[in-house]
């Protein structure tokens, strides 16, 4: 029925830099999150929202709650790299991101992951996500979501 | 029976670094994974085993297979906290680490994760433990590990 | 004439972190400065100011103007190291600290540096020390300083 | 009469990450020197060499020796940024690198740096520049550069 059926995935390419190496000779394992977070914040530009903004001027900040991930394989110096962002769970003040880190020469999964997020206001309390937002993030759900605004 | 039925616990003191904050005026959530390498280093050489040398004398990586963290609540700059580190499981190509981060003064609860390790040759394939290593691990599991060496 | 002739030198250690090395096998070039900034906060704190009550009560910043590094010695995971940080000038808006980064179990020199900071208040406009401040932080300077608060 | 007379010049564009920034709500002082890695890699490459081969198939590395960065502007998250990057000075053993950080959208000056290398075989000892990168170098200095390979 909906015009927008399927849901919005962002796919943000990425070099990986040295300083992101360790001594094993490949990316140490906390900078998949720092890339997460640069898929969830492209996934929210392509829906039309600039995460920026809803610090700067709605005083919202969307708080990890939770992290995971999953390391497939070795991810190396100057190689270019996928994050595949989409939104899995969106509820009022409840937001799930699910990421896919590929190589992208070859597509091979190098990572798989997911973050929870809490929606807070300024004071770091627990906050709804105000309808403007939330119809935006509803839509970018498209069928796949397993949750909705208001179930 | 045995006489080293306690599991080994390490506690390491840290304090905040104006680097770790972000401008939400907290720590940044990757830095926990950061910090629970370091509770995993001291709890190592807790147990007798240098890691650094695990790597440069036998060849022996504990790749990270999956990092899980769940945020209970903000890291502020400057404050005191402790990593609190034990083994969960360990087999003989698989170790994994439980993680608790505690509020120095307080002892109020900030994270909590969990980390699954490879044990891995210096070509990023999978290897088995040595046995000079393995008895160290499962005799600092104690009688909490789920599981041991040679089920 | 004074009874505290002797310039304020602040000793931190820290232990070399897996996340602090790169794929040459050593600590990337800059998190030296990231422990200067730890060297420089335990300075202060030597001193008797909190920096980040600094912050947090008086709205002031120590912005950083200007930093640099010479590394002497590759720095390598695991070892503990020393940062020896002292004050280099002291004026009313401008404060510059110097650093040296010794390995802490043969004192081998393995960087030293400097950084220029611009005193700023929550506008990020350059602002006054004020005197409380001021008087501490000449009083650090001993005789060494080059420069002192009133000229 | 060379028909290089100008200085290659590399222009990278980077957004701000959310975990580049830090409670002062602007991007903490040590991530400037990772972008200038990120445009001297950049700069190699405009330039026909791959630095992550020169390491690998000549076991090459270009260790940085010394740094220096002038902040003259805060910057903020989402922000881009431009890294523009030239080659200084080429000897045998010793790079030179420029950097300017601008504003992508207003070419407003947001930092200056420096950088110099000293090129080093696999066990950190220092080594010349083979002849075949060295002209290459050379090359990309142009008119401006101080010095050259045979002075």
């Amino acid at each position: 029925m909906s015009s927008n059926q399927q849901p919005t995935i962002n796919e943000t390419r990425l070099r990986v830099r040295y300083a992101e190496t360790d001594q094993m000779g490949v990316v140490y394992h906390s900078n998949h999150l720092i890339w997460f977070e640069v898929g969830r914040v492209e996934l929210m530009r392509q829906m039309g929202l600039a995460y920026r903004d809803m610090e700067r001027e709605d005083g919202l900040f969307i708080a990890v709650a939770e992290a995971k991930c999953r390391y497939r394989a070795p991810v190396y110096y100057d190689e270019e790299v996928v994050v595949r962002t989409r939104l899995k769970t969106v509820r009022q003040s409840v937001i799930v991101f699910g990421y896919e880190l590929v190589r992208a020469t070859t597509g091979a999964l190098l990572a798989e992951g997911e973050t929870t997020h809490i929606v807070t206001n300024t004071e770091m309390k627990t906050s709804r996500l105000p309808d403007k937002y939330l119809s935006v993030f509803c839509g970018a759900l498209g069928n796949n979501g397993s949750t909705r605004g208001k179930s």
